[in-house]
């Protein structure tokens, strides 16, 4: 079994959990060696549920915070080969290189340096948990939530995934609805006895095109939402006038919406047409306005900005828990062949964090 | 080996050709049949190349015209099973029903009828050639054009494709052209960082939809142009910017314009649009202003008009040629489950080319 060094520094502590491959649905090795090293630490109660592990103080703090993180990676590369992680010079920086250094080690890794503190100023819950990056059926912070809501409750919650070791608070939600406009089959040579549903699709085009996307101020943050066609299709054959077309579309939406104002927006830019939703998850209010996330904002002393993209902080908002993102990793290397993290991020995260726990 | 009687009339002839099953590639053994029923009449000269047979007279008359029509059909169905054809009343109307009674054994009977006129009216080239239902490339007729263009040789030429039992003069042409838009992808939750191509579709889209369709004359007949998106395709995925949107578009020109000033039209419509070509195809005039199509016309005296779709008379066009299109069924029963010809039109179609010929 692989083992984890908790008092390393946590740019080693780092690059020893990315070494232990834990591609989502292969977690097991990777839980039990976190599992094992908060075991070990006395003033933490730690339970497990699949390979999703939850460690609490319990010390009569008159707040309780959760620091949360995903332990799975999407998967590796062999070309270039991205485990084992290297630490080197890209650029004049110093930089962990490979699978996992961005989304989201790091932040585990500062997690796990927190766990350390044996009487932090206030209570924490540390949550390391399984498949994040797949299906959420299997998503381990959705599972716990269903089985063991208790667990969770909190005050506020931070969840580590990479923001640049800035505040991204709360999360724009996401809709995809589908127009479909129906038209008549008919030879192409002879257009009249039939009716093409291509054509009509300009004016759903054209009403995407023209609209102005809003920008909304939440909780002391503007997020600019977006109202995009992502996909067209229709046509049966070359020689045919098509009787469909298709056009899926998906609003980003600021966290002041829930799903039904959600889709009565998309329904004042497209008047008329019938919508199918085919997905949708609302978003996350910043709560940046809240005495928790207040004092988080001003022990960190780092900027702060909305969350353009969608992440499971909204998962704690449905539970009525304010949450921002913050860890160490440029948001747009996750996944990348090149993912690599300035080792820098990591201990300033680490840094700001335990100000805050200290 | 199947034979066929030519002695029979023409409507027990057509269905003993349907009950040869002869879908396309397949064509062995009602090539072999044909060939064996022409070789027994000695007023004509007998070529065959692959499954394609050509029968000539050789009177030495001022005048020669080509009867043509293929000798395969599309795929049999089994539910329901349209072979061996029956005759039976549908409607009150005796029908020939199953595979090919319109498309085209009726037309081809016809054909086998008139080539037992020991002296027609003027010299006449018989062609039964394979492969018009699939891919170019195995098509008899343009086969024949390209190794033998000197048995193709005539004045006018008859096509014996169902036409309900009308003359249809020349066709119109068709051409297949992509509209690639091109975009920057992004994340759809920062469209700012990106470029939407399926948004720019919406300006295709409206031209074509706003287009107003040519009727342009040509010798004597209307043809209807048609300018219609068949295609849409874009996105990469759901949460993606999509980069390119592509548009196909098929327009049906009228046989006075060839492939460059078709091209030219399209261009007028889609001003500063790059076009790609996908396939192309020219029409062909209906030639009904040269004397050896109005003595045709006069001879048959049944309605004349434009044929709409593109058909193999644009072969003949192409070898400086005029055609038209005259045979038994309709054309919209094609190809269709329920295939079936009335009896009477192949018993008219039959009379009125003897009419000419004899």
């Amino acid at each position: 079994m692989p083992s984890l060094d908790l008092t390393a520094d946590v740019v080693t502590l780092t690059q020893q959990l990315c070494d232990i491959e834990s591609v989502s649905r292969d977690e097991g090795r990777i839980a039990d060696a976190i599992e094992a090293a908060l075991e070990s630490l006395t003033h933490l109660t730690v339970t497990r549920r699949g390979h999703t592990i939850v460690a609490r103080t319990d010390l009569g703090r008159d707040e309780r915070v959760v620091l949360a993180g995903h332990i799975d990676t999407v998967p590796l590369t062999t070309d270039p080969k991205n485990l084992p992680v290297r630490r080197e010079s890209v650029g004049g920086e110093d930089v962990l290189w490979g699978r996992g250094t961005v989304d989201m080690k790091g932040g585990v890794a500062v997690q796990l340096k927190a766990a350390l503190l044996p009487q932090p100023s206030r209570d924490i819950t540390f949550l390391f948990y399984e498949a994040e990056e797949i299906d959420a059926v299997y998503n381990g912070l959705a599972l716990l939530a269903e089985s063991d809501p208790d667990l969770l409750a909190a005050d506020f919650a931070v969840l580590l995934e990479p923001t640049n070791a800035a505040v991204e608070g709360g999360c724009k939600g996401t809709m995809r609805v589908e127009v479909q406009l129906k038209g008549i089959a008919a030879h192409s040579a002879r257009p009249w006895n039939g009716h093409n549903a291509i054509h009509d699709a300009h004016e759903v085009l054209a009403a995407l095109a023209a609209h102005d996307e809003q920008t909304v101020h939440v909780d002391g943050l503007d997020y600019h939402e977006a109202l995009q066609a992502v996909g067209i299709t229709g046509g049966i054959a070359g020689n045919v006038i098509p009787d469909s077309c298709t056009v899926l579309i998906n609003y980003r939406f600021a966290p002041d919406k829930d799903a039904q104002a959600a889709l009565a927006y998309v329904q004042t830019v497209l008047p008329g047409r019938e919508l199918h939703v085919r997905d949708l998850a609302e978003g996350a209010r910043p709560g940046l306005d809240l005495p928790a996330a207040q004092s988080f904002v001003a022990a960190l002393d780092v900027p702060v900005g909305p969350k353009e993209g969608w992440t499971d902080v909204a998962r704690f908002s449905a539970l009525g828990i304010p949450a921002v993102n913050f860890g160490p990793g440029d948001p747009n290397l996750a996944h990348h062949d090149e993912e690599r993290c300035p080792v820098e991020q990591i201990v300033a995260s680490q840094d700001a964090l335990l100000r805050w726990l200290a």
